[in-house]
């Protein structure tokens, strides 16, 4: 319901709506129901059963809208400073993808981009992770190149998260950063660590081997914000 | 197979292990059989299927161990100073909950509170978030009335995270702080609101309603570490 909210009040193009039907007297799917009316988009009425067979969650909420995933790419983002990219580099898990996207939206990051081996930031489960996020921010995929092309255009430093990098704070942060977070398991990839002109580190205590990645992301965000 | 390894490094009582039998001849866990074994832990091999019905996750990693929940509560805790306590009020996803113990962990916190209705902290769901957590850090789970009790007695100050308060930073953190996160959904509940010495917030892009709670936390118990 949420999510269907956030899609609506935002530029996202609206193709259709699914709604269970016992559900559509809930006053928020009801207006819902009103507001995709009210711009003539489709709104087909299904059983329960056929909802849950559409909506790949266990507990479904009883809407689901399909729309236009947004065009774009790291050549379209506005020339601006502070410029600050979140790189996904083979993030797996669609709850940390979508909680990471959550938390750049929330700390005024630039734009989320994923490279190859990353979970689809347009997947069901990282969308509703992502709390309406994906509407407001720029959730972006590419490749190695694009974003190589994009750091000489803007001068973008690269740093990659990594348990043995510098403490964060030992280096005083440039306006334009890409901050790459790896792998759940394996951290980062070979291609990052070439990259990289920094290697930054949260400390943490030594017996335990790593933050989870999205908390991670966002204690770095925040640090990065203030 | 992280999990069973974190909890036979640490002081936890185990009283037995289950095996899936084709997994035997994995490297690692055939060290953890070996290890059981060394100490006089039963351990049964199973079939896959039998193995599937205990494990309760869709992609088992083929071993499980039963071990004792410490008995430990507040009172317990040592008196020390900085004194950081993370107090769980109704949260209630066991990924945030177990995320948060493994922060908590991470980030030197005296201990982990679970306040009733948050999810149990030994849900083997939440120990399998926790990546290990559990068994390096006092996870405890009590009433209103003790964390009423340990507050009067070591001068706790209670913090709650709330949208609505203070930015982090603008107060001086005491020595002494129990921080209170909220249910993911209504957030804090009046008996937290009641008992807050202070309201603080993270200060958040307006077009995003909250921060993940798990995220919410680790940034906050980073600022609090510093």
């Amino acid at each position: 319901v949420r999510s269907v909210e956030e899609l609506l009040s935002s530029q996202v193009e609206v193709r259709a709506a699914v709604v269970s039907s016992p559900r559509d007297e809930d006053p928020r799917i009801a207006t819902l129901v009103r507001r995709l009316s009210e711009r003539d988009t489709l709104v087909q009425h299904v059983t329960v059963e056929e909802f849950a067979s559409a909506a790949e969650t266990d507990s479904p909420q009883g809407i689901l809208a399909i729309g236009v995933v947004p065009e774009a790419t790291l050549a379209d983002l506005p020339v601006s400073d502070p410029l600050r990219i979140l790189v996904l580099d083979a993030v797996q898990d669609p709850g940390n993808a979508g909680t990471m996207l959550r938390t750049a939206a929330a700390l005024s990051v630039t734009a989320t981009f994923s490279l190859p081996g990353t979970v689809d930031l347009w997947n069901a489960k990282v969308v509703r992770s992502g709390m309406g996020a994906h509407f407001h921010h720029p959730c972006l995929a590419g490749t190695w190149d694009e974003l190589d092309a994009f750091r000489r255009e803007r001068s973008l430093a690269i740093w990659a998260a990594d348990a043995a990098g510098e403490p964060l704070g030992a280096t005083t942060a440039p306006d334009r950063i890409g901050l790459i977070l790896g792998n759940e398991g394996s951290g980062l990839s070979s291609q990052s660590r070439e990259r990289a002109d920094c290697f930054v580190a949260l400390p943490i205590a030594t017996t335990v081997e790593s933050l989870n990645v999205a908390v991670a992301a966002g204690i770095f965000l925040y640090e990065l914000h203030r």
